[in-house]
């Protein structure tokens, strides 16, 4: 492990995920920050904007995303709009930088899904078979090779973890894998008050959306297919919490034969020995969000109907930690060379 | 519709559900309150134990829980614990009393799945081939006959509206149906704290519980088969919310074929034309349970994916209401004659 | 009390204050609804836009605000930004129609207060003479004779009541009253979600606001001395909570000599005696906002230190119901002849 | 600074204060935690009761409260019960060892005061007059000196730090002072859900409680008295907010004459200089708790009517952080001659 420090930049600072990049780099001694940028607060301080971290970051001010792009660091957090991402990546790839991307920009390589799901057209072919899908768990080789990341979904990491864990039995299912998602609402996008995300309408409020629709549902299967082999119908449907933060995926599977939990077990338990991140619960307890608030962890269980040949798979994780900065900052540690839980927990 | 009054009690009236029947009875110009009781609150006035009531019912005072059984009303509505309803609904049925028994008592013909699912013994093989399971939009005629009406789970009457309006499909399906319930914190009993559920544990959390263990899968199933004669393999997976009322129920369906999204849009239309208190959603409109908070009503949405032969329904509910005091006082509406909107919304 | 039925508008029905007068008027059965507006959702029907309230008004759609002012209803609620009470007003009144504004235009007497907090000029004078600041427990005559009532704000109805209550002792005060008011995400207007009220910005946080520069606060002060003569000095800051509604205040006074808390406990319960929305609670109870939620009652508490010579008055609220429509409503009883609780809980 | 490392043990390390002393701690590379206690998870792995912190606390087990007073560590924080910390106190300074007791103990000088509001006994003399009350900003040098620091309530921190800051002025008070407090509901106390604390109590809801009567009155009175040697009278009543972690406290100054606004800033500024925790808000931004959530940090905003003599103070804190664990963590830094804000935010 080296104990260099590195200059890092955050292009898009202002919006929940680039408040929650900083929140971490507060507490990682080796990444310095250098730069970092907003559309709407251009020349403010940081501490202005975010106030809880002046104390951390008492002299960085926004500046703009161009100007940011131009900084002198040596990795490059993206946490901005995809049109932004397509633009600057390889900007940023071609002055020799290291990149994570935090938009879906780079996450899919199938041009018609794209399009379909984010209305843009596809990015460069090169580009997505340059990059590498980061969920250190389980490419993390690749991931310490790369200099071109980009970072998963929020639904999306949950879900691949947990049947990942499993991927042996994944040719038993006798049906689509139903994949029935809850997200609190620092999900759902920037910090702009959007129509429908006001408190009121929250409050109180439990709701489906974009039921069978929804672009994180082609980035599941993509990458669970790159990951284990298996193609693997899945259906997703998700739903917004009345709560800021955290997301638990109840990920429903029903098998042609009896499964054995003990069975199912030993493979999450083996896929991630000695992973810092990822544990299955005991027996009979609960999946719960707040359990892994402002951590980068995702917890998994499983429960079995062995003679019903069902089992329930739930992931927790934080979507703003391990769904978005705190997995991003995993990614760049192992870019780095650097213990891949370095100022994360 | 006949404009007479009658006289009604509640038996246990001082946790969520018998708080809420009083909420009800308050716009009932019909049901005159004539005895309330409760184990803790004995002998205290209503208006000091629900503060917000003291106008709607300014003399009534809490008894006993037997002392209100003798009490000279028409209609027993019993928001008690379970042992309490199995004891005084033979000695209200004898007294010659209608009787809504809100607890789990008597939801279960199986002793077996009762015993395994509520740790009592089984109450009487009369008495439930007498109680009818009352919920209105699908046997309102054996419930407007009966006297003794077996009130519905929570969960329960979201699943069963949603199943029941698309019944002629079931036969259809290729593999179980897949019910992921999520309930706000009022439908977990009683108005005791209890481990758990303190704000603090339950405020910015989110999880799964009972994961196919809940005891109202065996309810939804019974009552499934005897209202549509399908024997439909089910699992259910409940979800505690951050939030203090409300269930949205999704409901996963996957079909030997495709199925056509407006044939089940019309299944449902027809299956509840005329109904006050079912509606179903315009297409790409959001189930989402604020919009029935404090009513008693059910908004229900399907959509499909024909190609990939899925189906998901959402189901939304007030557990208080239609799953639970709003759908009692629909049931005694409908045992005295009355209207059966009468005093609901 | 008179027992025909009487047909009411409501201009401006979709924002929270509007769709709490329709939840109200479901169940006052001599209020026949025959008329609604919104400037946004003209052409639309009342159940699309409120789907809880699609059973009670199923044939109801939204005009434009023009439209709707020349409905043929008995009288008016406007529930309007202040530009359209203004200009709405005058126009209903010409036409012979009782009017009940819920907007802040003719609350203050005073031109230029109101040109410093409503950046607005000042209505007509004639208008502000002939409007009767509807509370009723205090000048119910006067609103009896009137055709044109302004409702009180949400926080001086409260504030008010308190003080009111205890009007007799206010010489005595050695200092200005401090009026420290907390209130739910409701009370700050319309529907349109507002930078600073997204449900993230909101959750989970609390805060103060417009300290000492509230356009509530001069409309308190005219009105205590309106009520009672005396001219109070009184200073006021509103506080955002982290729910949706309700409203504490909690009122600070310091007087000269010692006071005694059973004589301003009997001041209290004189002022309101056999008044059916407004309770003072038993010594040792706490005022709290979720037991008047959903009602239009008022709940008062007063707590001494004699020795010390201050006095803590707490006023709980429903902002939207004794704070803005079920005051509304109340008024209209009046106005009609009704009894003042028709169809209020 | 000193880079060597210290041992440090939490006695009480079950409840919210316990748990936020640990979530600090693994950030603070030079404090090695060595033991935990609990009187409920006796014999648990740390990582079962919190799953959070399994990761960064691998192998710690809690063991009782007697045996970790034996640990061999340099400090030990007490979160125990009043009764715990009078019995242990005395017993880990006989051993040696430096302390922060985070109970209400030491806090208080007043012999009747203690058995007013505790119902206990005084403790021992000897180690009242021993005892420094920790306020890092106010008597950082005392605290250096110091083995045994009794750590302020949550309230008081944010009122003494507003008050101390502009203690010049207090002189010209017209009135006492009016403290205004509102909480979030981790500030009342254990982890065991109370009544009254369950989620349904205190969700949608906000009470005033303990008015003119709470333990943390006569506390902000001595230490104000003992830091300024102004003897100011001062009224608190504290409220609970439905929500987590917070406090917002908004006091109420009255003055003989005109006040200046920006010579109350000047105070401030001047008071808190160079103090990485303390922070005015620029003229009109309104003070929120979430900007110091899971931080060290005080806010405090001023807002002066110089005609009126009023200023309005309102300071924010997290009543975990800077009200309890952070500034438990900030004294023991002083205490070991570390910098204060050594793994804080």
């Amino acid at each position: 492990m080296s104990q260099d420090s590195y200059s890092v930049a955050i292009i898009g600072a202002s919006g929940y995920t680039g408040q929650e990049l900083l929140r971490y780099l507060q507490f990682h001694p080796l990444f310095q920050l250098n730069a970092i940028s907003s559309d709407v607060h251009t020349g403010k301080k940081l501490g202005d904007v975010h106030p809880s971290m002046q104390k951390a970051f008492p002299d960085v001010v926004f500046s703009s995303h161009g100007e940011a792009a131009e900084a002198q660091a040596d990795l490059f957090f993206l946490a901005t709009p995809n049109e932004v991402s397509l633009e600057l990546v390889p900007f940023l790839l071609d002055r020799g930088k290291k990149v994570v991307d935090l938009s879906g920009s780079y996450r899919l390589s199938d041009k018609k899904n794209f399009q379909k799901y984010y209305k843009l057209d596809h990015p460069s072919d090169e580009l997505i078979r340059k990059r590498v899908y980061g969920i250190p768990e389980i490419n993390g080789d690749k991931i310490a090779r790369s200099n071109f990341i980009s970072n998963p979904g929020c639904y999306p990491t949950g879900v691949l973890l947990a049947l990942y864990g499993i991927r042996e039995i994944l040719p038993l299912l006798a049906s689509p894998v139903m994949i029935d998602a809850k997200s609190g609402t620092s999900g759902a996008g920037g910090r702009v008050s959007a129509p429908g995300f006001g408190y009121v309408d929250v409050n109180e409020n439990f709701k489906a959306y974009k039921i069978l629709n929804h672009q994180h549902e082609p980035e599941m299967w993509e990458h669970l297919h790159a990951f284990t082999g298996h193609n693997v119908e899945l259906h997703f449907v998700p739903h917004l919490l009345p709560m800021t933060r955290g997301i638990l995926s109840t990920i429903w599977l029903y098998f042609r034969e009896s499964v054995d939990e003990s069975a199912l077990r030993r493979m999450i338990s083996e896929s991630y020995a000695g992973q810092p991140f990822v544990r299955l619960l005991a027996p009979g307890e609960n999946a719960m969000t707040a359990n892994v608030s402002y951590t980068n962890q995702c917890h998994l269980q499983v429960t079995v109907d062995e003679n019903r040949r069902i089992a329930v798979l739930t992931a927790v994780i934080d979507n703003l930690g391990k769904g978005a900065a705190g997995q991003a900052i995993q990614n760049a540690n192992l870019m780095f060379g650097i213990a891949e839980d370095f100022g994360l927990c």
